[in-house]
C-alpha cells in the first residue's frame, strides 16, 4: 500500500524510536521534563520566538491561540479555505467566541493588505471589531503553495499595523521555507505567533509547537491546561520532536516527489494536475467522467491512497515514508486505475 | 430637523399613546398580559406562523431564534452583509457558540440556490455542520431591496431540503411585502421562523415579534428569559405595537416618499442613487469629491440628518413621521449642502 | 382576586400612564429619548454612582454586570439561594463563561468577610481566580431581609480588598433602605455597580436601572446590545420609572402589610411565620399537614395568590396594588383554606 | 531526591519504553492505531463498558464527558472539593455552559442519595435543569479515600432515577478497587461514563481514557476533536498504556508504603496525620507551629518532596518510583526537618 493520503500518516523512524526510549523525562505539568524543555528552547529558535510551548496537535496550538489572542466577542479574519476556519470544528466561536469574517485569499490563500485593510473592522457600539488575523503557510486547501515572505509580510503587516496581531497557522512552515529557499525566520518574522507541526513531514509520530513572545506563551501555557494539554512525561514525544526538528532539509525530497509525480499524472487522460509547490499535488478529475469517490476506491483496490478534497479534485500528499520508487510506481497504476 | 438616519426613530403617535395609556396589562412572565397575548396572537397570524413572542430588539429576536435552532459547533449560513453577521457584536458566535460562513447574496443580497448548496457542510470529525440559514427581507445593507417570494423561496428550500432551518430576519418584511404587492405571507411561508420589528416603519415605540412553530416558540420564551428579555407589564408597549400592525397600508407612502426623493437626489452632482423599491435610498458621493462625513456634515447644518454606510456611501431613510413635503424641502437643501 | 404572588404584579397607576402618554421621546440607540436620559441621570444619583443605564429587566442588568466586570474562565462567589445562582438560567456560565462558587449567608443571605476570605480564589495554572463577588439585597429567598450597611460592607471589603469587584443584586435595595430607615447610597456605596428594578414595589410597568462608574456604565451600554436591550423610544417606559423612583416611601406600607398579614397568619393551624422585615412573609406549611401545592390551590379557591417557595414554604409579598383592606380580607380566608 | 509530590511523576520503565519503540503504529485520526486501537478495547473491558477513547490528559477525559453528556445551560452537580471543579480552570463553565452546583460530600467527598435529590433541580422557565452529575473516586482532596461500590451506587442512582447522567472521575478509580478488594467494573458498572489515568499510579507517561456506551464514545471522539487532542501515531504512547494496565496489582505496594509512611509521620511532633486508604497520606501542620510552606521547605532541604494542599495541610503521594527503603527514608528526614 503506497499511502499518499497526508503526511501525517508518516510513522516515527528508528532513530525516534531510540531516542524516545532513551529520554530523559520529568513531569511537564511543574516544568520539569528536560526533554520537552529542550525541546521547546530549540523550536523557539527555529522559529526566532522567544519561547514556544508543545501542544499534542496543530489544532490545540491554533485555537490556543486565538484564544490567548483575543478576547470573546471579537473577529477574526480567516482565509476562506484555511484550515483553521474548515477543519477545526469552528472552536474559533466555540472556545474563544469569536466572529470569523473570510478573506479569499485566491489561488495562494494570501490576502492582500487590501484585502486586510477592507475586511478590518473598526469596534463600535454595533460591531465586534478585528481582534486576529490567521494565516496559513503552506497553505493546505489551496495545494500546499508556498507563500513568499514579502508576500506574508504584506498582509501581516496591514493587519498589525491596525494593532490586530497576527497568528500563522505554519503546520508545514519549514516546508514553505525550504521550497522559497529562505531561513524559515524569514517567514515567520512577520507574525506573532505560529504554530508548526512535527508530525507531519518532519515525521515524529505526535506533536506541534506553539511559538511567540514569552509574556504570550505564558498564557498559552495555562490556556492549554483548560484544553486539557497539559501533559506529563512529554519527553517520551519530544526526543522524537527533538529529532524531526532535523529532518527539515529532508523535505526537499517530498518536495521532489511531489514533482515526479504530477509529472506523470500530467498524462492520465483526464487529471488537470496543479504544478505542486512543495509536498502537495492538486488533481482535479472532472474530465475523467469519473467522481472523486470512484477514482479514489480504483487507486486503492491498486494499493493507492490518496484523500478527496472537494467535489471534484483529489490530494497525493508525499512524505517521508514514500521513496521515488514508490512514487515512480503509483504512476502507472493510476494510470490503469482511471482507464478501466 | 429633517431625520432621515432611520425608520427607528419614528415616535409613537397619539393613538399608539392612548392605547397605552389604556391598555389592560398584567404580568408577561406569568403569562398573565392581556395585550402582549392578543399581540402575539395577531402577529403569528400576520405572518402565518403558528404563535409568535414579543421581545424587546430585533436583535434579541434574530439571536434567539439562532440559539434555539443550533446546537454549539454548528455553522450559521449568513448573508454577507446581512444584519446579523454585521450589527448584532458577533452573537452568533458569542450566544450560540456559531461559525458563520459567509455567502454574497449579490446586488439583492439574496443568495441563490447553488451558492446556498454549495456553501452547505455536511457535519463530519472534523468540520461543523451547516444548522442554520438566515436570510434577510427587505435587505437593509443592500438598500432595503425587497426580495420576491420566489427567490426567497428558491434559498430557503435549498437550505430546508438539507433540513437546515432557515430563519428570516424581516425587520423591515411588511415594507418587502408591500413593495412586491403580495401578502406578507406569501414571503413567511418560505421560513421556520421569522422576526419583524414594531419599532421601524410601524412606528411602534419599541418592540420585535418574533414567529414560528408553537414548539419553536416555547423554546424561545425560554431562552428570552435567558437573555433576560422577560419583562413584567408589557402591555403597555405590546398596545402600540398592536396599532403598529395597522399601519401596513401607510409604508406605500414611505416607499413613494423614497422614490420622490431619489428622483430629486439624481440631480444632485456627483451623486449617484439607487433606485429604491422600499423606503432606503443609497446614495453613493464619492463623484463629490467629497467624503461621506463632510457630506452629513453640512447636511446636518441644513437640518437634515442621514446615515453613513459605508466609506462613499450615505442612506437616506423614509418614515411615518416625515411628510412628502419634508421631502421635498429635503432636496434643495441637499443640493445647497453639496454645492458648497 | 388577592394577588400577593410578588410584587412585579404592580400594575401601572393613572400617574405613569399619563406621564408615559405625554413624555418626550427620541431613539435611544443614538442616546437621544431625553426621558430616559433623565431617568439614567437621576437613578444614578439615586444611588450615588456615576452613571446608570436602562435595562429591560433586572436579569439583564445583573448579568451584563458580570459580563462587563469579568473575564471568561473567572469564578463569581455568589450566594446559595442568590436569584443570580438560582433563577437567571445559568447565565454566568452562558453569557461569561463563569464558574459559579457559592457561599452559605446563613438565614440573612450575606457571607461573612472570612467565608469570602476563605472561598477567594488565587489565579493559578490550574484554577481559575476570583473576578466577582455578587451580593443581594433585600435578600428574596431568604425571606427579603434587609441587609445591615455594615453587613453588606464587611462583605464587600472583604472581596474589594482582594481586587474583586463587587455586584449588588439591588432588585429591592430601596425595600431595604427604608427598612433600615437608611438613605439607599449608605447601602450601594459599599459596591462598585448596582442594579436595582423600577418593575417590583415601585410600581414601573418594565425595567431597571444598572448603575455604576461612568466606564463601567459604557462598556455596559454596549453589553446590552449584544444582548438585545437597545431599545428605541425609551421614554414610553422610562416616563413611568420615573414616577417610581418618586414611590421609594410608599414600599413603608407594603412593608406594614406584611408586618400586619404575617401576625395574622401566625394564628393559622399549622404556619410557622418568618418575621418580615420588608415586603415578603415566608410561611412553613409543613405543619398543616397538607403540601405547598394544596395550600396554594385551597387559597386560589379563595381569591388569594401566593407563590410555591421551595418543598414546604410559600411567600406572600406584599406591593402597592394590595391594600390594608386586602391584607385584613386575606387572613380569614387563608384560615379557611387550611383549617378545610 | 525522594519526590513524594503526585504519582503523576512516575516514569515510564523500561518494559514501557522497549513497548513504545516497538508498537506499531498508525494514524488515529482515521483510526489506524493498531496500538491504541487495542488500548480502547482493553480499557473498555477493564471498566466494563461498550468502548474508550485515549485521551491525553484526565482533564480533557473530564472535560469531554461534561460536554458530551449535557447541552449549555443546564448544571452539573459537583463535590465541593473535586478535581473538575477545583483544578480544570472552570471548563464546566467555559467548555459547555454549565452552572456548577456543588454538594459537600463530607469527609468521604461522595454526596448521599438525600443531597443529590435535594440538589436536583427540574428545569423550568427560570432555572437551569441538572444535566450531569460527577463523582469522583479515590477522591484526591479528601485524601484519596476509595468509595465502596455502595455508596457510590447510591449517589449515582440518585442521579440516574432523575435521567441525570452520571461520570466518574476515575483518575485513581484502580488504586480505589485495590484498596477495596473489589473488581473496578463492581465500582464503574454504577455510572454512565469514567475516566481512569494511565499516567498516575499505573506508570504510564502519558494518557488517560475516557469510557462509555459506544454512542457516548463516538461523540466523545469528535469533542476530542474540537479540543485539540485528536493526535497522530498514539501507539507509541498508547504501548506504555497497555503496559499500565498491568500494574494494577502493584497499587497495593503503593498503599501499604502509604501506611508505613502515614505510621511514620504519626510521631513527629505536631503531625496530624490521616490515616490513608490508598496512596494518598495527608498531614495537617497546624500544630508544628510551622507553616505549609516552611515544612516543605525543610523537607527539600532533605530531599524530601511533598505538595501543599490547603493552608495548613501537606500531601505526601506514594507511587511505583518510591520503594520501601524511600519511605523509610523519609521518616526521619520529616522528623528532622520540623524538629529544627
Amino acid at each position: 500500500m503506497i499511502d499518499l493520503r497526508s503526511d501525517t500518516v508518516t510513522e516515527p523512524d528508528e532513530a525516534m524510536r531510540e531516542a524516545s526510549r532513551d529520554a530523559a523525562v520529568g513531569d511537564d505539568v511543574y516544568g520539569e521534563d528536560p526533554t520537552v524543555n529542550d525541546l521547546e528552547g530549540r523550536a523557539a529558535k527555529a522559529v526566532g520566538k522567544e519561547a514556544a510551548l508543545f501542544v499534542p496537535t496543530g489544532t490545540m496550538g491554533n485555537q490556543i491561540a486565538a484564544h490567548v489572542h483575543t478576547e470573546p466577542g471579537q473577529e477574526a479574519l480567516v482565509e476562506r479555505k484555511s484550515h483553521v476556519y474548515k477543519y477545526e470544528l469552528g472552536g474559533l466561536a466555540q472556545h474563544a467566541g469569536l466572529q470569523v469574517r473570510t478573506v479569499d485569499g485566491g489561488a495562494r490563500g494570501i490576502p492582500t493588505p487590501q484585502q486586510i485593510e477592507s475586511a478590518y473592522v473598526e469596534e463600535d457600539l454595533h460591531r465586534p471589531g478585528t481582534g486576529l488575523c490567521c494565516l496559513e503557510n503552506t497553505h493546505n486547501a489551496r495545494g500546499g503553495v508556498a507563500i513568499a515572505p514579502e508576500r506574508l509580510e504584506a498582509a501581516a503587516n496591514a493587519a498589525r499595523e491596525r494593532d490586530v496581531p497576527v497568528h500563522l497557522d505554519g503546520a508545514r512552515v519549514f516546508n514553505a521555507a525550504v521550497a522559497l529557499d529562505v531561513s524559515v525566520t524569514e517567514i515567520t518574522q512577520h507574525v506573532d505567533s505560529v504554530m508548526f507541526c512535527l508530525s507531519k513531514g518532519l515525521g515524529a509520530p505526535i506533536g506541534s509547537m506553539l511559538a511567540g513572545p514569552a509574556e504570550f506563551v505564558e498564557r498559552a501555557r495555562r490556556t492549554r491546561k483548560l484544553f486539557g494539554g497539559g501533559m506529563r512525561q512529554v519527553g517520551v514525544v519530544a526526543a522524537p520532536g527533538l529529532r524531526a526538528l532535523e529532518n527539515v532539509d529532508d523535505l526537499e525530497t517530498d518536495h521532489e516527489n511531489a514533482r515526479v509525480l504530477a509529472e506523470g499524472l500530467r498524462d492520465v487522460d483526464g487529471f488537470a494536475v496543479q504544478e505542486p509547490e512543495t509536498n502537495i499535488v492538486l488533481v482535479d478529475v472532472s474530465e475523467t467522467g469519473l467522481d472523486v469517490d470512484a477514482v479514489l476506491e480504483c487507486l486503492r483496490e491498486r494499493d493507492v491512497l490518496a484523500t478527496p478534497f472537494g467535489p471534484t479534485t483529489i490530494r497525493f500528499c508525499t512524505h517521508r515514508d514514500v521513496s521515488r520508487d514508490d512514487i515512480e510506481r503509483v504512476i502507472p497504476r493510476v494510470e490503469a486505475a482511471v482507464s478501466v
